[in-house]
Formats: C-alpha cells, structure tokens, sequence
C-alpha cells in the first residue's frame, strides 16, 4: 500500500512549468517532495527519472514525472524493478493504470496536455485504488521479466 | 538503422481487433510477423510483450505492441534493455518518439484511440527518423540505468 500523504516530483526543463502549476496545486493536501530539474536550462531527463524512481520506491509513495511529450520519462524510468510508469492522457488512463497496472509513478507531457486537464489527470491517478485480483497476476510476471 | 521492411506485431486479447486491422492495413508494404496472442479468450500481456521484445531485438525491427490502454504493455516491454516503447495517442507523439527517443515499439490502447487514428500513428511511427545529436547522449543515459 502506498503512503498517499505524500508526491514525489521530478521533471526535465519542457515539464518544468507544468511541475510548478502541480506541486501548487497539490501542496494544500499532500508533502511534495521535488527532486528537479529546478532550472529552465536543458537538461537530460533519465537522471531526474532516475533520482524519482529512487525515491518512490524507498518512501513507498506516488511519484508525478514530466517532460515534453511523457515518452522519454515514461521509457526510463520502467527500467527501474518495482516502477510501474504509466503515460496518461486522460483521466480513463490514470484510472486504468491505478485500477489494473497498480502503477506508482504518473508520466506527464507538458507539450501533449494543458494545465487543467493534467490536474484533474494527476487527481484521478492519487485517488484511485489498485483492483488486485488477475491484474496482481500480470504485475508479478512483470516484475519477473 | 531498423530494418525497415518487417513489423512485429503482438497484443493481448484487448488489443486483438485492433492489432488485425493494423496488420492488414500494413501488409501490402511491410513483411508482418504476428508473435499472438491469436485469440480472444483473456490472456496475460507480459507475455506477448516478451516475445515481441526479443524479436525486435533479434530482428532490429520495429513492434507494434496493442492492449487496452497500452499502458501495461509499455511498463512490460520497457523493462528490456535496447528497448523504447513510447505509448502514443496521436501523431505528434509518434513523430517525437522516433525523433528525439528513437523509440523502437510502438505501444497503442485499443479502448483508447479508434482504429483511423491508430492507422495515421502508426504511419508516422513507421516513416519518421531519428534526429541524433543531443537526444543520443539521453538514450545512452537510460540504457546505463
């Protein structure tokens, strides 16, 4: 079970601004923790996919992972053993990818989504629960590939 | 350089009508190879991941991978090293994942986008190159996770 108190952010130069609008947005009801980039200079995002998913899974918590398009976050940080990254583009995706994939960490394209709808994405990824059941089946052979 | 003339093909039973349409739409230009699921009844997609996987590998091709979000097959797939799945729900992601991840599997949600839609990303998978440069610097990055 994760610790839903608090997010775990991390994003490259393109999602920078979009971080920003989140980590606000959610500070009221969450401790955000920000692991960068926190400059508007380029960047190479697998080092902050990678500074993210050692976080997540050493609080046991959520993480929220934005770059340009989600794609290279996405990639890099499913290397990780225990990282499920889901890319979402709309709230039926979060929704599946907590219900059915169990993921902890929500990837983010700053250039794909505008600023409301990542919100109501992010707040549907945070407050939807794991459905267990064949789907737990799935995430072990995952993990065992 | 992929070769450019094979497509591997893999879904679970979720991505299975979609998976049919895009091969035929295919196959008048690309050799096809489908590594299953070929039936409807409910399987496990880290399996059909893995076979595609390795034949991308072995082939140096390009993969389609299809469930019903296409969030679980990207999770799967991303796990092999040499391998990028970028799930894509337009065609701006589809160029991107080319140009700047050079991406290798493209990972698709039949309950996601329709079947025109898919049709038009997967073309711009299939034809659009890799850029280089500062993005190859990135890709090396994330293979030494």
């Amino acid at each position: 079970m994760e610790n839903t108190k608090k997010i775990i952010f991390a994003s490259d130069h393109a999602g920078l601004n979009l971080k920003r609008v989140l980590m606000d947005y959610f500070r009221p009801n969450y401790e955000i923790i920000d692991v960068g980039t926190k400059e508007t200079s380029s960047c190479d995002y697998p080092i902050y996919a990678k500074n993210l998913c050692i976080k997540v899974l050493e609080l046991e918590a959520l993480g929220i992972l934005i770059c340009g398009t989600g794609i290279g976050m996405s990639i890099a940080a499913n290397r990780y053993k225990g990282i499920r990254a889901a890319l979402c583009l709309n709230e039926y995706m979060a929704e599946k990818a907590r219900q059915h994939n169990n993921a902890n960490v929500l990837c983010l394209g700053e250039r794909v989504v505008g600023v409301d709808l990542a919100k109501s994405i992010a707040q549907t990824f945070l407050t939807t629960p794991f459905e267990g059941e064949r789907h737990l089946r799935r995430i072990e052979l995952i993990e065992n590939l």
